[in-house]
């Protein structure tokens, strides 16, 4: 499993620096600045941020490759037994500026555990892509669905419907009568060997849904990018936000299990949206826009 | 013990209006809109929001008077045991527009639990008054402080600087450094019949703490409300405000424990700051106001 350890983080470094060269150049504007950063305990990573483009107001993408002992909190967090750990992943969070492009949010990840002899005792794939629009334009669901189906169909027909339904039942704020984060996408987790797969089939799957991130989006942003948009539309903007921060720091797990276990807080946090607006008891007008938005959030689709 | 209840519920209830008129006749503008609403398990509460006035961009002061039957999953959190239960409180929070001008938010709360006979088996009262500047003022620190040891002192010399402290370790970002949201003030829980206090000494104190939060409040407003300020001291305050963002959602029990109890979130996240920012890796210039202010979060002092 060693060899699965030094293949896909020179796959998620690879990837981190294809994915902020197609984002700057479609920006045309901003740059990724790097942030490398060491962990106490072992290993380190790579924070890559932009900020104030032409169209990106701000994203990160990062990669962090860590080992080490397990703390039991940790160890209680993820439901595992170990001794010690290797993680390595990549994330990814774009917050565009025009209300009229979607947020979008990746993360691809492997996980090893070891026994006190260091010996492995378990290892597993997860991750997945999901878009979190503002003004639902059918279209750009349909595409961005369908790219997500495409990189999963070539393992399997099962595999799309299964991961699509895992990830509107993730992406929830459950204190919100079940509203969705966003429309969705696929998201997958605890991907291990088994009857019906091995473990390279999981690497290479999660490996494809990272190599066609850009496909998957960057054509809505090209799309929606010359949108007109006006103070209304940012104010909307900025409650759906709200919004994405609750998920964030009520339930998202990954923020949650980081923080509490001493993870760099910046490259956590550096998913949270800019600029930001609560207000209380914010309900949009019957028939509106926004009101479809919501209406989709709160009973996702099938798209594709 | 059923006349506790009675006389609780009318103290915070007066004290609400009591609390609105005084915030309202210094903004000098804005009015609280008052929302009724009930609980499905039993009881009901009373919202009041302020918000685009002179001085308050947002608050609120909320009473809720609720009870019903205690879930495994509510006794858990709470760490009692119990059949049904009563709580009765008021929470307020108020955000202003300038940024001279402090944040502040203040509970007070009474909780008694049954048997499955409905009969008492534990009672307690809890509390607190906080302030969150974004700007340090030592006066209105001093000032702040004077008073809630006033409001302490008359029940005994250890109560304000044991409550002070409790405040000081209560209020902790802990994923930033153990960074306090604000200055503080006092915070108490629990407060039970014991061998020195009866349970009328803890109602006592916890009115009392209440009734001086518009003295321990307003001057303050009052001397900074026409403080002149930049974009600058804004943005700042914006970013402050995602701390506190970050405090309420990650580790305030209240805020936790009533949005996984099906709590009205709407009145529980009122709370949060109208407008808000979040940036990476934000750090305050050498020798700044900004630092000077964190220098405190980060070493909490002795006022009084």
């Amino acid at each position: 499993m060693t060899t699965f350890r030094e293949q896909f983080r020179e796959h998620i470094q690879t990837l981190q620096t294809k994915i902020c060269k197609g984002l700057e150049e479609e920006d045309g504007k901003a740059k990724f600045v790097s942030d490398k950063w060491e962990r106490p305990g072992g290993g380190g990573g790579d924070t890559r941020v932009i900020s104030n483009g032409n169209i990106f107001e701000k994203g990160g993408v990062n990669t962090s490759i860590v080992h080490g002992d397990l703390t039991p909190q940790a160890a209680q967090q993820l439901n595992v037994n170990g001794k010690s750990f290797f993680a390595c992943g990549l994330s990814l969070v774009i917050h565009p500026f025009n209300p009229f492009v979607p947020t979008v949010h990746a993360n691809w990840r492997y996980f090893e555990l070891y026994d006190q002899n260091g010996l492995p005792v378990d290892a597993w794939f997860g991750g997945g892509t999901d878009l979190t629009p503002y003004y639902l334009v059918e279209e750009d669901a349909i595409h961005f669905h369908s790219i997500q189906k495409k990189s999963c169909d070539r393992f399997g027909d099962s595999l799309y419907p299964k991961f699509k339904e895992q990830c509107d039942q993730y992406f929830i704020n459950h204190h919100r009568g079940e509203e969705r984060r966003g429309i969705g996408g696929i998201f997958f987790d605890h991907c291990r060997e088994d009857d019906q797969h091995d473990l390279k089939f999981w690497k290479t799957f999660t490996e494809t849904n990272g190599t066609v991130f850009l496909e998957g989006y960057l054509p809505i942003v090209s799309k929606r990018k010359q949108t007109l948009f006006t103070d209304k539309h940012k104010y909307w903007q900025e409650i759906r936000r709200g919004r994405y921060v609750e998920f964030n720091l009520i339930h998202d797990r990954g923020t949650l299990f980081g923080l509490k276990t001493n993870g760099r807080t910046e490259s956590i946090l550096m998913s949270l949206p800019p600029t930001v607006r609560f207000d209380y008891n914010y309900i949009p007008e019957q028939g509106s826009e926004e009101e479809k938005l919501i209406n989709v959030l709160m009973k996702p689709k099938e798209w594709v």
